[in-house]
């Protein structure tokens, strides 16, 4: 118990994953506090890590403390209560804004996996970080203390991947595209995996893209493409707007076209679009019988809880970056991604792939952070770190990578079920197995 | 001005299409008055309907007057105030209660179109009528006050079709199949044509059918088949719970099969199966940020007003009843039916179909009592009725209805936009044109 005091904040899909994690890697740390809004259920979780691990009677790895994390002073008051010197933000984006101020007021190194929300907001326009995360960089350089954002899978290493790409692969960048694809079934109906407000409103808003170095807008679900990829073979997936977009077109002044795609199924498509235009993804309180009612926040209430498709999710996810350019005056290709198993997931942590995904970044860099690799010392993100320490860790942690140099004619050298490409990978890192789970 | 005095009660659609046809017929009643809970909003309607049938200034034939028709006391004192003997309630299936409890006090004559609702109630066994209306039939009876129950077209006509058909053309019924099709466009992604709340709860409760004598119950849209109709042509109609067959089960006792069919198409049918399967057709509240909300009420305040969809309203609808039995030892099988059209109704009332096929009817038995020629001075269903003044009268209010007979084999002899059957028809009726509108 020689390192930093760590404090973990939220216990969704992702905090179960962080939480799991951080007692997986507990000889990194001093204590290690989780903490939620409601004490009962974090309680109950906390005793399930615990036992996994080992812990004896009376002397968990994790201990936990109730918050409310939208009120800064109640973090702030947390954050010293625990010593804690890392805070890792895995709840709500809509408590992000009292964290980092929490965060800013303690010197408490901050770290997140998403944008931060105000409610009730829709189609806020580009630079979506110059709304809340931005404006505090001055004051987070001026007083030395590390915010790093967005460290999640995507946002997070998909933006590692563009700067690892960078830095070894290729002397220009022309164009990016971050493709995600959850080719998973978890046998609902119909379900979000993760917050249904929040997944609602991402994949119903107006679609903000970088395009010929500008930001282009075009109604969601107007472009797609079938690419076919690696283990999960033919998908189609549609232009989205997303966080990394906002922050690597600053980042990569250089490149004119960077564009997130994310896969959509037929069934998830018609459901979507009865949902969207009846009105009921819209965050905007309508009156019903006197009372205000958000319509997307009625059917959070109808929907499956996120946190209980895990346990029957079957399949896999697959995300990665097509990053091209060139390199020595010839045109490159690569292919640079991540596959994961709902399945074995559940099995290691209680969680599935896209909470998975998300947590074992945000861990990955919180080590970084406690063995004082990164420490950035002011508010970045995370594509301004130097990719090699975290690419390099990220599988230990739990999360495999590999990198395939691919046609330059738009082609897709793999077919459904193979992880290898025509040629052989420029990376492959395989997922460190046994996390000593007793 | 000799007739009795009326008291129309509701102004949605049906009340537009009753406001006007009773002006149309004001030489039959006293006083004619329209109540409904706005009082501005129906002071337009008023307005809108005594100037098109030339009412002068300071002369209306229709006057207003607001009410909670939820409020039996209330709507007491409007009888009372008004000295109406007929009250024809068109509002809400949630008001029929007080309403007829108000009648029944003051001795009015009742009648409504649809059977009497209590909000968040669903999946009501039968016989739906002993809920509310026939316990309260040995008081009318009593007092010797008159309640036509289910007045519109379905229920209400097609009750009257299937007394026609008993009365005239068959010894023993063997099967009602009432078949009811919109083949309308309103130019909307999804709309309901009355209420959405009633009109969600109907059709995606169990179904209630009457089969070998018994009530039977299966799941709702899971029994459908594909008939022909006159004008309409092809159509898949699905088996449905329907009000007439609470009543015909009771007073075509020697029948052992009733069932009612509605149409629908497949984008409704997809849009249905979204909001059903994720619970958004239901009327039970669930817990919203705190409040209470019922998920069919939200649906409803994100619906297109049904009332909004008259003006763009495309193409025809048909009702009718396939009456299978025997006459003198034969085999024999009736169509009996009416067609309306969206855009003449809507020309002439200012409402679409839907509403016009309820309205008239409702107000041709207020004729009917306003002569004294239907008056049982007790509660009755509409097929208690001599069917024939009726389908006299009906055509002159505006409703044609024509009845031919079929073949006995299961085939249809109609094809699309096509009136006339291979034989010639039993009985046609054209609806009368010129209704004096200015």
């Amino acid at each position: 118990m020689t390192g930093p005091n760590l404090l973990i904040i939220g216990a969704g899909g992702v905090g179960d994953v962080v939480a799991n994690k951080a007692v997986q890697f507990r000889d990194r740390f001093g204590t290690i506090t989780w903490s939620a809004r409601t004490a009962e259920k974090l309680a109950a979780k906390a005793a399930k890590v615990n036992a996994r691990y080992g812990a004896t009677e009376g002397k968990p790895f994790i201990t936990t403390e109730a918050v409310d994390a939208r009120d800064s002073a109640a973090v702030k008051k947390l954050i010293e209560s625990t010593g804690a010197s890392i805070v890792l933000n895995v709840a709500s984006p809509y408590c992000n804004e009292a964290i980092l101020h929490a965060c800013l007021e303690t010197g408490a190194k901050y770290l997140d996996t998403a944008l931060a929300e105000h409610e009730f907001t829709i189609d806020i326009p580009p630079n979506w970080y110059e709304r809340i995360e931005w404006p505090l960089r001055p004051e987070f350089k001026a007083k030395g203390v590390t915010a790093l954002l967005g460290m999640g899978f995507d946002p997070g290493v998909v933006n590692i991947f563009c700067a690892w790409a960078r830095k070894h692969h290729l002397d220009q960048i022309d164009s990016i595209d971050i493709i995600d694809v959850n080719a998973g079934n978890h046998g609902k109906y119909f379900a979000t995996n993760f917050d249904p407000d929040v997944n609602l409103r991402e994949v119903t808003e107006e679609v903000i893209t970088w395009d010929e170095g500008e930001w282009k807008f075009i109604p969601h679900h107007s472009v797609w493409q079938d690419v076919t990829l690696p283990i999960v073979g033919e998908q189609r997936v549609y232009s989205m707007g997303h966080d990394e977009l906002q922050s690597l077109a600053v980042n990569f002044p250089d490149t004119p076209r960077i564009s997130f795609w994310m896969g959509f199924g037929e069934h998830y498509m018609k459901v979507l679009e009865v949902l969207d235009t009846l009105g009921l993804t819209s965050s905007v309180p309508v009156e019903v019988d006197g009372a205000m009612v958000a319509p997307n926040r009625l059917v959070k209430a109808l929907l499956p809880d996120p946190a209980s498709l895990a346990e029957n999710y079957m399949g896999k996810i697959v995300i990665g970056v097509d990053v091209r350019g060139r390199k020595d005056g010839e045109d490159k290709r690569l292919f640079i991604w991540s596959t994961l198993d709902h399945k074995e997931n559940y099995e290691e942590v209680g969680a599935q792939s896209i909470s998975y995904s998300t947590g074992v970044p945000v861990m990955t860099a919180a080590l970084l952070m406690a063995d004082g690799t990164w420490d950035p010392k002011t508010m970045v993100n995370v594509e301004e770190m130097d990719p090699d320490p975290f690419l390099a860790l990220m599988p230990d942690v739990g999360c495999p990578w590999q990198a395939d140099e691919l046609p330059t004619d738009d082609t897709w050298p793999y077919a459904e079920g193979q992880s290898a490409s025509a040629s052989a990978p420029l990376s492959a890192q395989k997922a460190a197995t046994d996390r000593g789970a007793t």
